[in-house]
């Protein structure tokens, strides 16, 4: 299953969305619980695996859910999960946690639900660009049908209640997933970001709560879950995201009319130098690739679709490259892999 | 003339001479003064212009060095001075010096005489790669010529007489300028040098004393010129750069062999961001063409023969940009217009 995955990509990189040359994609997840067993960080090791049976059983109820791929995780090699981690179908915490947990992942990729993580349950969607609705849509519709198979631990006045107390109330954190190299490049980035945790708005790096921004990307979310509803969460995210883009294509304009050889020099020798490397890091590949894309966004670049960079973004990280080469390989070795692999398909395009 | 000058290159810097993948050229210079002035320094207006016009008097007396080209150094401007001295045709001290003084230029730039440096005469010639015999025979041709014509200061157990101490004797410098990228990476380079010091070797940069070594090139030369003949000086200076092709040769050997892709990984990013960098500084540049010119003696660059790599080192310099493309140009311009032109000779090539 993990090595169909690794060679293709989700249809949320694709990058066919709203606002795709900014916004690589729109992410919802909810957490759930279920009413009658403990939260996960009180369970037994027997309520973890009746947690588990319980959700894979009334699973199998419903057509839709039915035809999930469910994965344990705690069988996995570091690799895998890892692998699952980059790909965005897991979170650090499922990736690097202990005990019985899982993953039932949607074969299209459109959405997965995490078991046992913090919560018994966090289905998560995502979508491609900004695109807020579709993936509103698309969760409340799998939160309806899990909603008929469990009894979800809900409180009237507060709403659904989760391990955590920041998530109780809707449970739903939304995060946009925003590329912003030129804001980074004339330095806007921190002063924005400041004004957006005085609205109570996170902004992390690319695989969530605690990790460092790379690459220029960042996650755009919620910090609050309680006291308003669904929509007006999802608004004020998109509202800011949206004031992002404009902010982003302003500071792209004016690198772009500027006189300043410098944004153009950067750019084309990212490229050049991603098409010609034989051994490159991770991070370097990330920094290069992020240049590469701007430069695609700004016109300076025209033979490389954003939809073979976004893969590559993620077809690049470690995991990803020892499963589509389909051997272990330490980090030396990794970077000779990766500057071939990236040489294959930045080449293609020429 | 000088515009005449700069589109083309010296002999010097073809590259057809021996060992050239690592020695760029064989310099040899004579220190001769005039028995009938004070030395430079002690010399009045007067004797400056006076020991000029002797000079000049003098030289059209024969035929070889009727045909000179004399240039008056006090009347230029201080890019054309820049130029002269990126061109090996004048020391810094006659470019940064003040007062009359002069150098009379072979068309050909096999060989040139500079007056009023810090002695009255400095003749010196070039030759491509490891070359000291011809050199020699040459400028000793050279300063038969002159010698006949003028009384040269000369004290029969001493030697020639120079305005600095370390010049009495044969007041004679063989400089050999060797290519050491290997040795460089490969970190032997300091430990190497130290054992040349302690032979009475000195070890300087691309422009002779006081200069910082850049893009790997080095000046091996000798410091005594005193108790010894010209011959024994000139075989210590070729031994020892023997002993460094050598090494040189094993240490790319070395890094050939070794399975670390960083070598090659460094040659072919340098070619590829001087095939399509928007804006580069003197200093990148020489670093970047040096590790390209490793890359073509290694057989890892085919595409590019050394002796565009060698034209590129110099006219990539300030002053030649600014003569080559007849205007002036403030750093940043340089650095656009140095990338422009590295594109157009470098991808002429492929």
């Amino acid at each position: 299953m993990l090595q169909q995955l690794a060679g293709r990509c989700g249809p949320w990189l694709v990058g066919d969305g709203p606002e795709s040359d900014i916004v690589v994609s729109t992410r919802i997840r909810l957490a759930r619980n279920l009413a009658q067993f403990p939260f996960v960080r009180r369970c037994s090791p027997q309520d973890r695996a009746a947690i588990e049976k319980t959700i894979r059983d009334r699973f199998q109820n419903v057509e839709q859910l039915r035809q999930l791929i469910y994965i344990d995780v705690d069988e996995l090699s570091d690799v895998d999960r890892q692998f699952l981690m980059e790909r965005q179908l897991i979170s650090r915490e499922l990736a690097e946690g202990t005990g019985q947990r899982g993953v039932a992942i949607d074969p299209d990729e459109r959405f997965s639900v995490m078991v046992n993580e913090e919560d018994h349950l966090r289905i998560q969607v995502m979508a491609s660009g900004l695109n807020p609705q579709v993936a509103w849509e698309q969760i409340n519709a799998i939160d309806d049908l899990i909603g008929q198979q469990v009894v979800y631990a809900f409180h009237r006045r507060l709403g659904y209640l989760t391990a955590c107390p920041t998530n109780v109330g809707t449970g739903m954190r939304v995060s946009i997933m925003i590329h912003l190299p030129a804001m980074v490049m004339t330095e806007e980035i921190q002063r924005v970001f400041r004004s957006f945790q005085k609205m109570g708005l996170a902004v992390r790096g690319l695989y969530g709560e605690g990790t460092q921004p790379r690459g220029d990307f960042y996650q755009i979310s919620n910090q609050i879950t309680l006291g308003r509803s669904e929509k007006e969460l999802i608004d004020q995210v998109v509202e800011v995201a949206r004031v992002c883009i404009q902010w982003e294509r302003r500071a792209r304009e004016a690198l772009l009319r500027s006189n300043d050889k410098s944004v153009q020099d950067a750019i084309s020798r990212a490229y050049a130098i991603l098409q010609t490397t034989h051994t490159i890091s991770s991070e370097e590949t990330m920094e290069l690739l992020s240049r590469v894309r701007m430069g695609v966004s700004l016109g300076l670049i025209e033979d490389v679709p954003i939809t073979v960079l976004n893969k590559l973004f993620i077809h690049t990280q470690p995991a990803h490259l020892q499963k589509i080469r389909g051997i272990r390989l330490d980090t030396s070795d990794r970077n000779v892999e990766r500057a071939s692999y990236l040489k294959e398909h930045l080449a293609k395009q020429r």
